[in-house]
Parts: structure tokens; sequence; C-alpha cells
């Protein structure tokens, strides 16, 4: 039965139509990936803004025009959910299914799914970013990851309630990146 | 500067194709929408499941075959988060710019990106669940709220670092909605 469910959804096909775009002074991404694995930019400074500095960096989200409405009452809340696009990730980078985490080899071989790996079947990526400011149709955010123009696919509101934050397990090697990670 | 933005990405497509499908016993949907706005469903029982009981709700993710290796080492976590396309989410509810939360009319009009609606203009829908077990290509997890033959965008690891838990605020009316929630 897996395998005929497995088909039924060969054929299915999802269309999305970005909401709006992503303006901000990051060009190169921290992490590249080709066919042969995950590896981190040989750009020395967007490593060092992707691993250290994006938490500061400030982003606009520029929204379509005709989806301003839905923006209605968005500065009530603190933080958001962004869902944006990775649009520099090839085709190559897409098949990839077992990476080194963060494309350090230090960390182990590891499935595509137990990982935040950018280079994914379906590279929408999330994060939960600041609320600074809206003007309009832009909103100012405070750490967002992704690189200059991406095309946003979401935005929900960030409700902290709906994240479990007791009794969860990671494997040894995403504690490690957790704990250099500082949320807030 | 934002209009000609704005014009930029009004042509950009982005194509998804499902990573696998959901299999569970939630056949119709808590919330449905047409073009007027957001309704609680008229199958009560469907409304009863929604609201209550899709916390306790068992789901299977059925994987593509080809991503089977994807999922390598993935019992190391206990919970995951889930991107689903919400399939039933007609064009006309797609429109919507504001709605009230929940499809109650005691909460007020609120645009569409500061509500956890299902309808919206790309129906990426998000949630954290725990993982029960992995059975080959299939994962058994509970508290997916997804309604049966969901196709799946993507599967990630559940981190809780990543996700602030203090210093965030959000409206009223959210806040009565997230206590109705229990977390874990």
């Amino acid at each position: 039965m897996p395998a005929e469910i497995a088909d039924d959804i060969k054929d299915f096909k999802i269309e999305i139509k970005p909401i709006g775009i992503i303006k901000n002074t990051i060009s190169n991404p921290a992490l590249v990936a080709d066919k042969t694995g995950l590896f981190q930019s040989s750009d020395k400074k967007a490593v060092e803004k992707g691993f250290n500095e994006t938490d500061e960096e400030i982003s606009e989200i520029i929204l379509r025009d005709d989806l301003n409405d839905a923006l209605y009452g968005i500065e009530d809340y603190s933080h958001l959910i962004i869902l944006y696009w990775g649009h520099g990730i090839s085709q190559d980078a897409r098949s990839l299914l077992k990476v080194h985490p963060m494309g350090d080899r230090d960390f182990p071989l590891t499935g595509l799914f137990c990982t935040c790996s950018p280079a994914r079947p379906n590279p929408v990526l999330m994060i939960v970013v600041k609320l600074i400011e809206r003007r309009d149709n832009i909103l100012v955010v405070k750490g967002l990851d992704a690189i200059n123009e991406s095309p946003v696919i979401d935005i929900k509101p960030y409700v902290s309630e709906f994240f479990p934050v007791s009794n969860t397990a990671v494997p040894g090697w995403m504690k490690t990146i957790a704990q250099r990670h500082n949320t807030q």
C-alpha cells in the first residue's frame, strides 16, 4: 500500500506564487551545496555572517501591494514565522539525501530531514524573526537568515505556546549546534 | 522601489513536488472557508476533533521511496516540524485577506498573516508533532492536524532552542486561543 500511495502523489504538483520578497545585505549564503554535499561557502564574510551575525541582521520583507490588508493587526506580535524559498539552491543540491550538518565533517553524515540544511528536496526555509516595525506593505524584521531577494511564501504569527519546551530530544551533534545559537 | 520589487516577483513561480502523503482518520477539516470568510465546519465531529483531539491523533507520514535515506537518524528526535499542503483549500478561500480567527465572530476581523487560518494565499501549513516510530519509509506521529491524504512538503527537525520562549507578545484574542491549547 505505501508504494501505491507514493504513486498517487508522484504527479501531484503544487504551484506557489510568492507573497513578497526579502531585501537585506546578505548576498552570499554561508552554506552552499552541489550534488556531492553541503559545504561552508568559500566567501569567508558570508560564513562569518551566517554563523554569527544573522541574529542581528535587519531585513525588509516587501509584501505584494494586493496583500496589504492581510497585515492588519500584525504590530501586536513581537515575533513572526517567515517561510521563504531558497531560490539559490540548485536542482543538484535538492537531490542530496544525506549531508554533514553545517557542512562540517566532524558531524556525522546524516539524513537530510534530520538537518536544517537549506539544500533539501523542497527548500521551503523557515525561521522565527523579531518584528521591528511595519511601514505600510513593508515589515522590518531582525534575525532573518535568508539571502537578499529570497521570495517569501508565507508569514505566520509566532505563538510560543505552540512550541514544546520540555521533554524534547535531539541528537548530540544538534545539541552542539543549538548551544552555539542564542535565542531570545 | 517597493512597487518595482513587487513587479519583479509577480511572474516568479515556485513548483513543489510533494515528498510524501499523510494518512489518518481526519476526513473533514474543523475550519472551512469560502470567499466570504472562515467558518467552523458544519461537520460537528470534525469541529470537536479539530479543536480538542488532534493533539492525540496518530497519523502516518508515508515518504516517497526514493527519499528513504533522507530519514537516516530521525529516531534521535522526539519531535519534528511538518510542512504540508492544505490541498482542500479553494482558490476563493486563498484570496481572503481578513478573517475572524477560528471562524469565531467573537474574535475581531484580523489580517490573515496574523492568524493560523489554513485558508491563506499559500496554504503551506506547519505543525510540531511527536515522533512515535519510524518503520522504513513511514513515520508514525502524534498531534498532526492535517486531513487525510494531505501532501507533505518538508520534514524538519524540531529544536526547541531555536524558538524563543520569553519576551514574546501576541494579541489578546491569540492569548485566549493559546490558553486553550496544551503544549508539553
